[in-house]
């Protein structure tokens, strides 16, 4: 004897690889299925519909079936309210709670489709009641006692981003895989378009910036961008802060001149004398309103308002006061940030490139620069459609998307 | 009219290649020299020594060269008294501290020489007067007020370590670049041969290590190490606790069964259930106690009272009770334990070995372990003697070495 | 007026993700299509068909679509017989010839379907009329005037092999990316036991070696290999060959003692002397025979009748005089052997492997190892449903392959 | 009982690391030495001069240790004759024939010293009487029976090139480790000085070039290069000129379209259609000179008659008619552009660089360009003091270069 259940497919099923994912899951975990209706979508702009009736062998196992297609946006053709179980005390999730992917999500509740909050992965989902009711993301460390947690699979609705397939949008324009192979200048011409139409849009950009950034030359360009604001918010490490103001104070670098390319004596030291002076005025800002830093990133974040995060981490120098040394805290305020972002410029930088991936919802256009290729793939292999990556030099990366949006200085 | 001062080479001085290093300086910094006694060690085992007089058009360019020269262990053959001044407020330094480097180091006081204490790069030197007077580091933010901080380059003498030439020691058979085209099994033969050689002379292994650590396979091969005694102390990040823990609870790391390699359904989640378990729990050690973890590498650094550090990061899921979130306070560990430390095993993990080489003076022997050349590089790259590092998969790394230990399982 | 045909799709199409590239195809082209039929199998090992009529704005259109859709496995349903041109000289292909996938392909003459020979990616096909009728591929230089060769894509039929998806098969295990994060131990165990495999079903093993798996001291377990029948045909380049002898006659490997990590002086040029010695005698075979090779890969090869190709490139010293200096000629000895393997091992070489890849059929299992993901990824990313990728050190793969294969030595 | 010989050392011996190795050496191999004058330069443009007896226990030893002297640049300071034997046969070298280093070499013949013709490492040193006497290197397969091989030590003198101190050079900029952090712009900027520099002393550029300068869309800037002059002669392989003449006939780069970076259909054979109509002309001057080849760096090496190398290599498709297949003759053809040239621009090719780097003598000027940090350093660490290296992405490395020679198109 089976059990059965009936579940819909909706949108761009076959051409973004849904449906090939449905049938694998399904036979994969031993169900069997039959198509009750199909609908394809004859034109690049015309959805698809799919009705299938999932078999199997007993309920465990439909469950298990049916826990999966939903993860990749297959959904109950009839569905009922999500558990809710309240959390046993602070930080302590219920057994068998709802773990989140980062697509857009959805929780019935009293009948109703409510979309979850600041959606992010890895997180559990808690329904408050209200008028009207609300569903949001919590981390596990941010549960209170009490929360109404959603438990096991039943009432979610995940809706995967479709990948654009027409080469018109803004970020239509790169697929496939990640390689230095590529042209290197159209592609920095089509994100600097992408920054432009986001920015028209009325968006935020937000950069996240690693301190190759400023040793490899490109600490000018990215400082006009914020002061043009083409960059609304940035979050980096202390490192990055460090070197921007070594630079504006002593010339360097990591001890190298980076338009003469000498390396002075001493140089070596001039990022600890750096830190040592900001610590003196007592913060970044207080530095610049005295006179100390003059010039580069941070002081243009300061002198234009855009907002800045400096996290921590247990390789920092110092740190500067600035410098949130608190994980949690810091990605708290990360957090933040990328909720706001509306595109996010990833620049050689894999810490906090995967700190900022983890709390964007699958739907921010997402830009990855780095070298490394290896970074470029870890970054972009979180199930974002709008991610974007580029093998290149950071060091003539951000010279030229300024060139793109500023024209030369 | 020239200035001039007499400075001292001793040592290994042309093989280290520490003349040459110095003859650069003075010319580089527009100086010259006259060498006025010359006295080469012509075996192997023979010191040499040199007295120069160094001459410089005024007092500031003779300073300058002076300051490069005792960075590179050459010293006045006149010393004075280093300059003390008290740190003017919490976490201020005076203008012009001593940033020190990595290498043993000895501070002129009231006529003698101090060996500075706890030695490790990027700190101030606090001299405390007593009987004994002692001479030790303070990282920036750990400075207080009223602190007594050398200043300027008077009365301080550098020795660098000797990168040892013959092959008789246990560390003498890697010299050269970084490179994957190594001999790898003779390779890990002389690491594990350094091993037993610390512990024979009673030193501590401490192993600091990163996740894909896990991933690849070598966890229990790592846990025998730990729980036969070759490893005394661990360093890593909350990501390799988890998926240490998730291998345990789930058979699964990141979600794949690293014996049969299958992805069972619901795996991607396990890493997040794994830490709600723990938190359930209250922390490892009580979740080894309640029977919850039964084996593994904190598993058998609980067993066996094997200390562990687990430092924070932005990226973390959770986290983990245990996990230190601050950075400040994650290095304080960190740096207790690589104080104690006689041998550093890095695996696989670039951002905590960088912080545990920042912690490290460059007498420690230090074994770099990567897949990734540039990791390895950017590791050995910090002037120590006493570093080899191997291009290679951990995966098959840490077996190896556990079965030139400890034998076939 | 639209212009239409109708195609048919067959086999695991929606699995395969062949119905996903199919739309999108038509869709992209600005074709639009109406499924006929869809007959969707319910299980594992059931297989699909539909079929479709695909619609143009016109003639030229359409055939565009349909050359498209054919070369990812779909059919029209009303084949045409292959439209054949004579070649106008040698070396000279008609315009708008074929250019071959390396997937099995089948042209259609006289009404029939006939399986094309010695299938290899970018090659033109020829037809020869006989009892029965054969077409083969023939690269662009063997071309000789008058041959057939198939031009335009009519009555031509493409059959992507489709990736397994159960974990049953020797080479079910590895899907995914190429990382280094992978358990290592666990993958070369299944790597052994498709070996063995291979070698039961009466297959033949090819090994196509890079010289680092020399030096990295895998050569006297490659060697066993070889011995006890495990490797069946060796495809290399000069320099493996000589750093194979070097070791031999003095020792070493590029001038390193692959045991001890000595560099003996003189060692540079004991790869010069090794090539010297060689041609001296006229040859590896005869330097086998004379006793002034005794050990090793090639000596192996020599002793067990295994053939060898050592194919020159531009940056060879020498060469040895087995070392077969012309690029088409050394393509041809490679294709000979690359046509007979059933099994290919790509161990730490991209020119080698490249160019037996190029060789290859998409049918035949290939295992790609290097330490540099770029390479394997290079590597897998042929099309080959076939193809499993293992970034690792060649230093303990060997080893640990042949610790596998032949239990310790 | 020892025996001894005297030695000379001469030049910047301290500074340029030669008095290290020398000591190390002879220590390391067992021999002992007194320095018998010592007359150190004091300034950065005075060179200095030592005088040593080296000793050792036996004769063997000795020779030993003077043979890795000289290998260094020292020198017997009693010279003798070279020891000449003649060719056995064709190929065919004597028994311990001298094997060339690529620094400037003399040979002590009739009591002179006469420069050695031709300097790449991995030769033999052919001598021959006359007026006056010559002697050049000869690579192992040119050896003709009865030539007069260099054997033994005796009689050689080696000059390893000094690394230039001050930045005063065009080349002194770039010393150190090869790194990505670097300031590329400024780096760019010294590099096209040094091009001005090399074409304002009448010297020749040699470009060493991979397809990946073409498909990361660098193309159009690297034949304004060679148009202009800045470019003399070029060195590639078959795909390279493949892809340039596939995207002046075709608008693609394997495939893709590079400015627009879409992928039309069929784009994936137009590489192989590329090759079929170049041979269908007969060659690529017979191209552009028919209208064929209207654009491009091929276009321009043959309207402005800067001569070209094409190698083949086993992973070709065609190849091309101008592409010379084997591997010896290729090695010839690109050996005398080698020889001509007085720098060299290795551009994202591993292979041809190191065939190229091979027949260089250490004192050409080199810049090496690849997004691979390993094939960067793989490429300077063949002993050129005139070497740099950059990691940056050759799409935008070349335009930045372009636009330095030659102000924005």
């Amino acid at each position: 004897m089976t059990v059965s259940r009936e579940v819909e497919l909706e949108g761009h099923i076959i051409d973004s690889g849904m449906m090939q994912s449905c049938f694998g899951i399904i036979m994969d975990l031993g169900g069997s299925f039959s198509v009750q209706e199909f609908d394809i979508g004859r034109h690049k702009d015309e959805e698809s519909y799919a009705r299938m009736l999932v078999e199997a062998d007993d309920e465990a196992q439909l469950q298990s079936i049916v826990h999966e297609l939903h993860q990749h946006g297959v959904n109950p053709s009839d569905p009922k309210d999500a558990t809710l179980v309240p959390a046993p005390d602070d930080q302590v999730v219920p057994h068998g709670f709802y773990s989140t992917t980062n697509h857009p999500t959805y929780i019935r509740h009293n009948g109703e489709w409510i979309e979850v909050e600041d959606m992010e992965m890895d997180c559990a989902v808690v329904v408050e009641d209200g008028d009207p009711p609300r569903a949001y993301t919590k981390v596990l460390n941010a549960i209170d006692e009490g929360d109404m947690v959603v438990t096991d699979e039943t009432g979610i609705k995940v809706q995967p981003p479709e990948r654009p397939r027409d080469s018109g949008g803004a970020f239509g324009f790169m697929q496939g895989g990640v390689s230095s192979e590529r042209p290197s200048e159209s592609t920095i011409r089509k994100i600097a378009n992408a920054i432009k139409e986001t920015k028209k849009e009325g968006g935020k950009v937000m950069a996240v910036c690693g301190p190759a950034l400023i040793h490899s030359g490109a600490r000018e360009d990215l400082a006009r961008l914020v002061r043009e604001g083409y960059v609304d918010m940035l979050s980096a490490g202390n490192g990055f802060a460090v070197h921007d103001i070594e630079r504006d104070i002593y010339g360097t670098s990591l001890g190298m001149d980076t338009e003469s390319l000498d390396h002075p004596r001493h140089g070596h030291k001039h990022h600890i004398y750096a830190i040592s002076e900001v610590i003196r005025e007592g913060g970044i800002e207080e530095a610049v309103e005295s006179g100390t830093i003059e010039s580069g990133v941070m002081y243009e974040c300061v002198d234009n308002d855009r907002p800045f995060v400096l996290a921590g981490s247990i390789r920092d120098d110092g740190p500067l006061p600035d410098t949130v040394t608190d994980a949690v805290e810091a990605q708290n305020a990360i957090r933040e940030q990328a909720h706001e972002a509306d595109m996010v410029l990833m620049l050689s930088t894999l810490l906090h490139s995967v700190a900022v991936g983890n709390c964007l919802p699958s739907t921010t256009r997402t830009v990855c620069v780095d070298i490394n290729p290896a970074t470029v793939t870890q970054l972009l292999d979180r199930g974002s459609a709008q991610a974007v990556g580029m093998v290149t030099d950071i060091g003539t990366f951000v010279p030229i998307l300024a060139e793109q949006l500023l024209g030369e200085e």
